[in-house]
């Protein structure tokens, strides 16, 4: 057995790395976690909604007790600001405490019954399906959300909420925040009587791989780079079992002003697509990278208003040296392309660590194609300048899909709004209109994915129907009564249930 | 342009092979009919669901129509039944008129509104959340069921009723059915008002290749055989964009019959058993291929009566030349293996063409694995002599997994059926009790699918809930009214919403 090397962590304030007490996962460390997940997987079903409800208010209760340590952690860590960390944590444990009402009301597991009957094709049985736990997942935290899309997560959460135990790789850009958010899981699951490894969590790159490729695994979900989830899905072609892949990979996320909203509020849209652009340093999947904005006295207004905000803004930390240094070549690369007309850049840096300036670049929309129209992960945007609807149009057609796309318009625009709206659809997983692409609230209504390469997936990362990427479909025949999950015997009430065809919602209490 | 070359149909009773003036389909067709699909795409959407509805049930009352010459080409092309055949009509224009029905309904939609209001997190917008058609679909037909897993099968119409089009690589068994359907379905799509090339075919295993690879396909829908679902992986990993991939695959579909069920009633399950591995000569993806009886004196009466029956079948047509090869292949392969002990085979054939002797081999229960776990496509199974409870138990758990198991056991028996239901969940889609596996009824409770390698999905290929493989979602947030689709409009009451959180069914008219 090889010994486990120590983890280096690092201050992106310092620009430094140190040594910490966190060490590598040897493979028999991860195989350790996975056979605990996969033991734990039918007691943990066999805790039933209410337990698993319990289980998750407990994490978030564990969570806010250690707040002040946790967010110490991850501004350390992350070099993200205080107000953000904080405002990271109640989303965390908001959404655990959503996932709970979530599985309570029970809609997601679709129970259905059709009772024996006659049928065109004969006599029918009696038919009652719901949907189940898929198995153990792996879970990989994301580099830019230490809390909110890491160990404690929307993929965690949302895998704990279907009844499947959890394995997290953690990101090497917060493992000291990363074990805090294990042990308060930990102690949540002790403290409502989980079974033993319902949670884990290794640490590593190749940690990551001897996860992913153990056949316990049974679904991965990742948040990351493009390249990331390509090696891994190149991994996971490699199993005997290939299992689901959800990856949330990568997004220019357009933003459209047509002339008269840029015209109407130029002056404010710039200002909103400043704070979108650069908040958290730019990292954010959302953040708005391409904005198209008519090439007109109004749209250079709302241009001018933009780079002179820009201009202005402070260098900013960003998470790792891997993300500092693709940063900095990414923008270098881009300003030296013939296609870029103007460039502003935010001020240079005044203190030490690992800080990037924001930048603006602005092309023509006909030259829109290549790296340009790509994402760049950090405080950067292109603005797109466009002469009229068809040239628009003919660059939209051209873009790659996008978790999100945005739209400003006047409200007397309905036919126009309508047409982009029409056109932006295939290219996006949610359509905002006068407002921003950054921000993402956890609810019913939510999706958070859209068509390659924004994601692989027909499910989103991100809402109440998260939980379907974790569940499979039984169908239970002519079964008795005895061997039936609760929801399906006769009688119950717990939950929605379509009986024969008909949707019946439980009595109100 | 290569000159397309003509097809070979076969007469699998004679077995012997025909020239037809059916064509192989060149690239350029391939293109072509992804080009139409893609361009019918957002028509196909407009007419909404009342529209497809329409054009579903238009469907069924075409393929209704020229009931007598499908029939008539599929029994020649096939060799299956005449009953059975005409059954299979029945179900598929049944299935047709049930997507009709479904999509009526509405609630596959996921129709989700959260009204902006205060959150933990601060404001949030509004946000409206549907499910909306993912493009053009490929699917491919299947051999064994020309009409039901074919042209108008049940990923076609779960396809049509989610509002893609449709392309499918018909199945070189039975290229004239092939046709015949299509040709309905075409006079349907005129009759109801749907775009040119909401639906349309491709012939040849190049053209499949040629089809999965067209950047215009967004999902592929197959029924087949694991090597077959294997290569179109393989072909689907190369594409620039990566897209969603419906296999059902292989299935060994285990039936355990206790000690209790071979005392009480040992002849009438060897019956049962006996019709089900013989039915359309075995050619069924739900057919028991292990069967698990206790080796005891009960399960010798059990057992004796099976092969006896089975000594008594006729040779059975089967689909084709290659089923014909790789069945006697597998079978003779079998008797040679030293775990096999006694072998019954039934009559041998009598008349010319494709047919083959039904077959069960005996196993015990230590003994079974390798080839003989494995499913054999045709009219055969394994009989598996167990001794007690906790050899049975071994070995299910070293089986693969399976799209059904069945357990047959006296009611007394409450607390061991309990113990094999859980033991056989991971290992299965659907658990029929005191039954047979085939015989698949399409309705809301149905689940047709398992865990790998008898599909690769965690959702239904069959049965309402096949639709959400073609569909993905969209969040509209702090949209005008004008460009939310009918079924998210304020006031809106003809589908079932969650409104805040709430689940509203719409008024009984």
């Amino acid at each position: 057995m090889v010994a486990p090397a120590q983890v280096l962590t690092a201050d992106p304030r310092g620009g430094a790395y140190y040594l910490t007490d966190i060490h590598e996962s040897t493979p028999e460390v991860v195989a350790n976690a996975c056979r605990l997940a996969a033991t734990a997987a039918p007691e943990f079903e066999a805790v039933g909604r209410e337990g698993r409800a319990r289980f998750l208010r407990g994490i978030a209760d564990e969570l806010e007790a250690e707040r002040e340590v946790i967010v110490a952690s991850a501004l350390r860590e992350t070099g993200l600001p205080d107000a953000r960390l904080h405002g990271e944590l109640t989303r965390t444990t908001f959404q655990m405490r959503f996932f709970a009402d979530v599985i309570e009301e029970g809609s997601y597991l679709e129970a259905t019954i059709d009772h024996a009957g006659d049928t065109p094709m004969g006599p029918g049985p009696d038919l009652r399906r719901m949907l189940v736990a898929i198995g153990p997942v792996a879970v990989f935290g994301a580099s830019n959300f230490p809390m909110a899309f890491s160990v404690p997560g929307g993929d965690t959460a949302s895998a704990l909420a279907a009844g499947s135990p959890v394995v997290v790789k953690d990101h090497e850009s917060h493992p000291l925040t990363s074990a805090l958010c294990l042990a308060a899981m930990e102690r949540a699951a002790a403290a409502t009587g989980m079974p033993a490894g319902v949670v884990g969590a290794v640490y590593g790159r190749a940690a990551g791989a001897v996860l992913v490729a153990d056949p316990r695994i049974k679904a991965v979900g990742f948040t990351g780079s493009l390249g990331g989830g390509e090696a891994l899905m190149t991994l996971i072609a490699q199993r005997d079992e290939p299992i689901p892949f959800y990856g949330e990979l990568a997004s220019v996320n357009p933003v459209i002003v047509t002339p008269a909203a840029a015209a109407a509020r130029g002056d404010a849209i710039a200002a909103g697509l400043h704070t979108s652009i650069t908040a958290s340093a730019g990292q954010l999947c959302t953040k708005p990278g391409l904005v198209f904005v008519p090439s007109d006295a109004a749209g250079d207004v709302l241009v001018d208003t933009l780079r002179r905000l820009l201009a202005d803004t402070d260098a900013a930390v960003v998470l790792n040296e891997r993300i500092f240094n693709s940063y900095n070549d990414t923008r270098d690369t881009t300003a030296k392309l013939d296609v870029v007309g103007r460039r502003t850049e935010g001020r240079e840096p005044s203190q030490p660590g690992w800080r990037v300036r924001a930048a603006v670049v602005e092309v023509d929309a006909a030259a829109l194609h290549g790296p340009i129209a790509q994402e760049c992960f950090g405080p950067f945007a292109v603005v797109v300048g466009y002469t009229d609807d068809d040239e628009l149009d003919e660059a939209l057609d051209a873009l790659e899909a996008s978790l999100t796309a945005t739209i400003h318009a006047e409200p007397e625009e309905t036919a126009r709004v309508s047409a982009l709206s029409t056109r932006l659809r295939p290219k996006a997983g949610r359509l905002i209109y006068n407002g921003y692409p950054t921000g993402l609230l956890v609810s019913w209504a939510q999706s958070h994915g859209g068509p390659w390469p924004s994601t692989n997936s027909i499910h989103t990362s991100v809402g109440a129907t998260a939980i379907r990427r974790f569940l499979r479909p039984v169908t239970w025949q002519d079964a008795p009564e005895s061997v039936l999950p609760i929801e399906l015997r006769d009688g119950s009430t717990s939950v929605v249930r379509r009986v024969d065809g008909q949707l019946t919602i439980p009595p109100i209490d």
